[in-house]
Order: structure tokens, then sequence, then C-alpha cells
């Protein structure tokens, strides 16, 4: 059965702890790096979990990031249909999964705020499942449904928290992505069994803005699946415990592109004047965050044996 | 004075060596990362490199990257004037630093070969001045020619190798950037005194192939600086001993692009005819990697003071 695996602090010391029913049960786990709890192995935390300790009720604890360093962040871009067609582009005409990285300094827990910097304009949301590594690998590996389970070891939620006027007009996607507290992850780290890996194609995502829901979809829908893609990067990467794949977000971002026949006219324009235009064109929509904006997601199958409970953040100002 | 390091393997064990004269001194220093030894400080290393065995002749070991795991690979793009325009790109409306990243796999020594993966058609080599970090940081940091020296250790040869074919239509540039071998760096770590640090600014670099010179420059034309560039990628990266940022490279690269009204015209295609068209035109540039070709580097200031010795590749096949 699949283990709810939270880090919390109580009375300023970081713990482990099972999240059942509300209740945490602090667990006998001497480590503080996220990567030292896997290497331990699955059977070692399940007979903690077995030993446990009398509960604290979930709301006297302060839940941090499941996830630590060292962590490499590894992320995966348009891997839903719908959301490629919002980001301008054909999924029909792409034949390639995008790659590329997150900061580990901008992981932060699964409440409190997410910063926007000052010169940010655009700040936007992207919910996705995230996958957490369990195994040292070195090289290129195949990795299929069927050996997935040696390398997955479980999941959480993720938010890729993008600044689209620094993403979109630098091109490449790693700073607008990396500023501090834009890789929300939490609060469970699911340790999934190997009998229960079929729930990473069955699983309900949505995220919430003020109570508005913008983002709603299945990890049935995404393109490139969980065991073709940690192929593809274990060719350019060596694995370690701790390590995470963010899958791809589903439509619904605050982010909306012209139709493609203006994206193709703006190609005309000079670069300063076409980005120009573009974050005046989005700043009329009212979807972006501001401070204040209170942000929910949540990750869960439809018979809900697998929930990887709530995460909530507000919206604040760096200064 | 600034210390010539070499990390090689001498009868199978690895070691840290001081190169002076075509000889290396090993050095009492007993540990496997860079980042141990950088945490070690300066003047500790100094004190070993003073206490030095006898010589080895050069000619004898193996040299290995003196970067080793973990170390994250920080890079900027299109950081040289020549080259941004080389790359289609007008120097006069970029006003950003351009980050991603490559991967920690891809790091290899400074000898051997580079390796073509099976499907890759487009390889291109970019010489780049590596910086090497030497301090752990928390947070943004403001950096200044004044106090850069506190956070820069020292320097090495980097060559940014790079799939175009893979890099340009996939957009991101991550995943075309960090296959295996992709990430030569060394064979000098080069650690800079404090009054040494204005050789950032008069570095000649140098990358032939087969022994024809393709690039040729002065990190004098680095358009964001050092210290500028660590302060900004101190706003989404902290810092860890052994931690590298590539600068970027000069123009040279076989990869070239149309002309501007080219590029527009073609952001009119379908994105898999422009990207079909893009590597037809590619593939006729002879300067590509070819399996055989011999690529060498070297960076040193005119004044023959810092002299980063000399990076020398075979590009080979995978298979």
């Amino acid at each position: 059965m699949a283990l709810n695996i939270v880090r919390f602090t109580l009375a300023g010391t970081q713990r482990w702890g099972l999240l059942e029913n509300q209740q945490v049960f602090p667990l006998d786990i001497d480590c503080t790096t996220t990567q030292a709890l896997l290497e331990q192995g699955r059977e070692t935390i399940k007979a903690a979990a077995s030993n446990r300790a009398d509960p604290v009720a979930l709301d006297t604890v302060t839940l941090l990031s499941p996830i630590t360093a060292p962590a490499k962040v590894l992320c995966q871009g348009a891997n839903y249909r719908q959301h490629m067609i919002d980001s301008g582009m054909n999924p029909d005409e792409k034949n390639f999964n995008m790659f590329f990285t997150k900061s580990t300094a901008a992981i932060t827990g699964p409440n409190g705020n997410i910063v926007k910097p000052r010169h940010v304009q655009l700040l936007d949301y992207e919910i996705e499942l995230t996958l957490v590594l369990g195994k040292s690998t070195h090289g290129p590996l195949e990795i299929t449904n069927n050996n997935l389970h040696d390398f997955v070891a479980g999941i959480c939620i993720g938010n890729d928290v993008s600044a689209r006027d620094v993403q979109i007009p630098q091109m490449q996607f790693h700073k607008g992505k990396s500023y501090r507290t834009f890789c929300p992850l939490g609060p469970i780290l699911c340790l999934l069994d190997k009998d229960e890996l079929h729930y990473l194609h069955k699983l309900q995502l949505t995220l919430t803005v003020n109570g508005e829901r913008r983002q709603y979809d299945s990890t049935e829908n995404l393109v490139h699946k969980p065991a073709e893609t940690l192929t593809e990067f274990s060719q350019i990467h060596d694995f370690q415990p701790g390590d995470v794949v963010m899958t791809g977000t589903p439509s619904g971002c605050a982010l909306g592109l012209p139709s493609a026949a203006l994206v193709k006219l703006s190609a005309l324009l000079p670069e300063a004047k076409k980005w120009d235009l573009f974050i005046k064109g989005q700043k009329k929509r009212p979807q972006y965050l501001k401070l204040g904006d209170r942000v929910k997601s949540t990750i869960a199958s439809r018979d809900g044996v697998i929930n990887l409970g709530e995460q909530i953040h507000v919206i604040t100002g760096d200064g």
C-alpha cells in the first residue's frame, strides 16, 4: 500500500512522518535529505512506518517540501495536447520531448508564499505530476512500464511557477522558471508499490486561483509517458535518489498566445518590438497571478486510493 | 601566483597534482571531488603545493577533468557580440543574459573522445572560458569586480559541445548540449590570486579543427561580464564549490544561420517543414564535426602568465 510520507518541523526540529487521516505519525528515521531517506529503501521506510510513534495533529506542524537538496529538477515542456495548442504549438508537428531544468534553489514547501520578484510582470502557475526518482543510475537505460518501479520511488504535487515575461522573450526557460519559491513541492511524497504504478496514468490534476478552477486534466492525457521520458533523460543524466521529473502541465495557464497567424506575422517584427507587444497583450489577461492571490493544487486518483494532498500558496512581493 | 591544478590517474589511482613545466607534482591532498578540494581553501592547497612530491612526466599520466560531480554546469548563451550576429540575433536588440544548464553527466576529461550519438547529424564545438566557483552561497548576492575573488576560485577551458539538430528545432538548449562527453573541461584548473583576476578580461581563446583555426577571440569581448553574470545567477541558484559557469562562445562555430530576412520568411512555414529545411541547409556546411576530426582548444593570456593548457579530442561514434 502507498506510504504518504511528509517532512515537517515540530518544536523546531525537522522530522519525517507518515500522514494518515489528518494525523502525522513521526517516523524513527534519522536523516535530513530526501536522497538519504530514499537510499534507505522502501522496506526500511515501511518498517519505520509500522513502528510509528504517537501521532500529532496535522494542523500543529509546519509541512516542508518532501524534496530537499541535493536534487536535480528535470522538467518536460508542453506535454499535454491541449496545453500545446494553447501555447501556439501544433501537437501533430511536434515529435520530440522538450526538456529543460529548474533550479534546486527554487524548491519551496507545500504552503506559505510564492514570491513574485519585483521585476516580474507576468506570473503564472503550472500544476504538474512530479515523479520522484529512487535509484542511483549510471549511463543510458531502457525504462519500460515493466521496470519503471525500479526507478520511480514515488510522486508528489509540483507547481512549475513561471515568469512568462522572462521565460518567453529570453527563449531559454531556465531563468524565468527558477526564481526562489518558483518550485513548490508536496505536501505528500507518496511512495508507490509496484502494483500501484498504473495510477501514474489515472491521476486527476486540479488547480484553482481564489477558488476558481483554472486547470483540470488527467495524466492519461500526457503525451510523453514516464517510462519513455526517463529513458530519454537517462541518455543525458545520471539519476540520484530524490531527483524529480516534472511531467508538464495541462491547459488553463494564464499564458495565452495569439492565433498562429498572428504569431507568424509577429515574426516579421524586430525582436524588441515583438516582445514589447507580447508583454502588453498578456498584461490584459486577468488570469495572471497578483499579490494576495491564493493558488490551490490537488492531485488524486478518482477512486481515492492515491491522494497527494493539498498545496496552498499566497502570492507575495519581495520587498 | 596562480596555481595550475590537475587531476590525473597514475597506476590506477586518482590524484590531484600541480602542473609546472610539463611535469606533474602529485599533491598530498586526500579528497576525490572538486567540491572537497576547494572547500579546503586556497591556503591549504598552496601549502600542499609547496610540500610537493617528486614530479612525474606529464606524458606518463592520464589527465582527468579537474571538475567532478557534484557540480552544476551553468551556461550563458550568445555572449560575444559577433557570435550573436552569427546566430541570427541582433546584439543591439538583446538586453538580457541568456541562461541555460548542461548536464553534469556530460562532463568529460581534457583528452580522449567526444562521442557523437548515432542520431545526431549536426555536431558543433564552442570553446568557452569556464569559471569555477569556490564558495557555498545562500540567496541573492551583489557581486562586483571588488568581491569577485570571494566567489570565483579559478578558471578552466570548456567546450560546450552542441547537437544543433536537437538544440535548435527543440528550442530548449539543455538536451542538445547534454549528451555524454558534450562537456570537456580542463586540463588545468587555474586557481587565481586576487591580483590576477583582471586576466578574466584578457584571455585569448583559440579553437582549431584538424589544425584549421575556427574560433579566435578575446574575453575582453564578453558582453555580460563575470561579476554581473554571477549576480544574476545568484538570484536563482545557491552556489557550491566546484560549480562552473560557462561564459559563452565567440563566433566561428559550424552553425550558420541564413540571413535575417530568410529567418523571418521561414517563420511563415509549418514547423516541421522549417526544421527540415534548416537541417538540410546546415548539412551542406563542411564545418560540422565528422568522425575522426581532431578538436584542439587553448586559452591563455597574451603575456603568458595565465595558460590553461591544451584540450584535444577526437570525434568518435557511439556504436
